[in-house]
């Protein structure tokens, strides 16, 4: 469950990337996370938590420099000691953003979960800090987090795994690399098991910056699938035996580019402002 | 996440119970739970969702009026469309208990989740209104449900599958029949994941009580198994592969019998008072 803001409004932006987000050229996602942060006011905490790479923390440290950073620091946690350290904590409550990289979400969720940091963190952005996080990052910062499962695009009981993410917001199960690796038969199947979650499917160099109203803005260059179960009819989830397909009726499915939005709380989609004919 | 309380410390009661319960004999938990709901003026809403059996509904009447309850109604609940009827929820907000009884917790999760109905016991519970559920209603209570999974006393990657739940608590995974099925693997397995929810084994005939200062009370014949992984050194779960055994370091177990208590926010247990020798 989130934690509590301390009033409404008040909350950071959450931002979960797709993964293999631009670092190079025009870097339209975490340039637009640092201004967000304040450019050169920006004090970005990078955890390197979900990756097993070493240099993952400094690349991210370079890239957000690139873009007008003022201060960039990495938090090496890679331990659930780390986690607890209390270094690492005065540390990450003297920023005003917070990275989480990609790698793999259950490192994520094994070494942070339920420790003193993982609740700084959820504490800092009930009051205002912006939590990004990419691929990894992105999918644990929802409370029910896709830890594992098949491609394709039928949604097959038993062939997606859920567990307990970071919980900075609850409506929501992300996926990413969405298009890249056809993930959307088993973002249905997450989604068929309890209607009240809405699916966000990220793909590369993409991102949902989600504000304090809980609307939806996309950035960056592919598309976000949401789906929309709320209206649901029927979902066989009950009944199919593992392996076999899901029957859902009544899905509601929009796909959603730069500039678009999308309310979690009314559920309605606006499209972008049309550009003037060049 | 659970419903905002009106104020702190008056959220009714949540009971999950470990299926199997005396309906015949000594019936202390259906006993217990009508006290609480006020005995003679306990107003009691079964909901028979998660069963496909025809008479689920009215042998909860029965044990329910037996053991003293002023008023007891099933709302007969089978498809998203009557989680959504104004009957219903006119029915439901007249009364001061909900009983969700047992059968599959995916009927619960894909009838119920995100509808008019799951919203309006959230709400109650909130405010007031005590909320019980055995076996498969138990399972859902919590906001992160196992779905299915393995038995077996190892836990192994893979081997159970999480689904949202109502999310009427959220700190706790819940895992009914549980010395009877064998079932402290899958549920290793389900905190492994994430180490901040504790994990609740209950066996058959057995509740816990918990009360709006989440403290649990054990009442029944069995014993309710508790797994605290906050102090959880290390898990395994990101490298294991599938259905390998999962390595977990510094769990605590607390095994409790009737009348002892296990606090979910200070994770302290206590003893039931000893009896006077006879």
């Amino acid at each position: 469950m989130p934690s509590r803001e301390s009033e409404p409004g008040s909350r950071g932006f959450i931002v979960p990337i797709g993964g293999a987000e631009d670092k190079i050229s025009d870097r339209a996602i975490l340039r637009r996370f640092v201004d967000l942060c304040g450019g050169p006011a920006a004090r970005i905490a990078v955890l390197p938590t979900a990756s097993v790479l070493a240099d993952t923390g400094s690349r991210y440290v370079d890239v957000f420099r690139s873009v007008g950073a003022g201060f960039v620091c990495v938090i090496p946690t890679f331990t659930r000691e780390d986690a607890e350290s209390e270094a690492s904590l005065e540390q990450i409550s003297d920023c005003n953003g917070v990275f989480l990289t990609g790698g793999n979400q259950l490192r994520l969720s094994t070494i942070l979960g339920g420790t003193a940091l993982a609740q700084r963190i959820r504490k800092l952005n009930a009051h205002g800090v912006h939590v990004a996080g990419t691929s990894a990052g992105a999918a644990f910062s929802s409370e029910h987090m896709i830890a594992f499962g098949d491609s394709g695009s039928t949604p097959r009981a038993g062939k997606v795994s859920l567990a307990p993410g970071l919980g900075l917001i609850n409506r929501i199960i992300v996926d990413q690399h969405f298009r890249q690796r056809d993930r959307i038969g088993r973002l249905l199947t997450a989604l068929s098991y309890n209607p009240f979650t809405i699916g966000c499917g990220l793909d590369e160099d993409t991102a949902a910056f989600i504000g304090p109203d809980d609307t939806i803005e996309v950035v960056g260059s592919g598309g976000i699938t949401i789906v929309d179960v709320s209206a649901l009819e029927y979902s066989s989830m009950a009944e199919a035996g593992e392996g076999e397909p899901v029957e859902l009726i009544g899905v509601r499915l929009h796909v959603l580019a730069a500039g678009s939005r999308f309310s979690l709380s009314s559920r309605k989609a606006t499209p972008a402002p049309r550009k003037a004919p060049v």
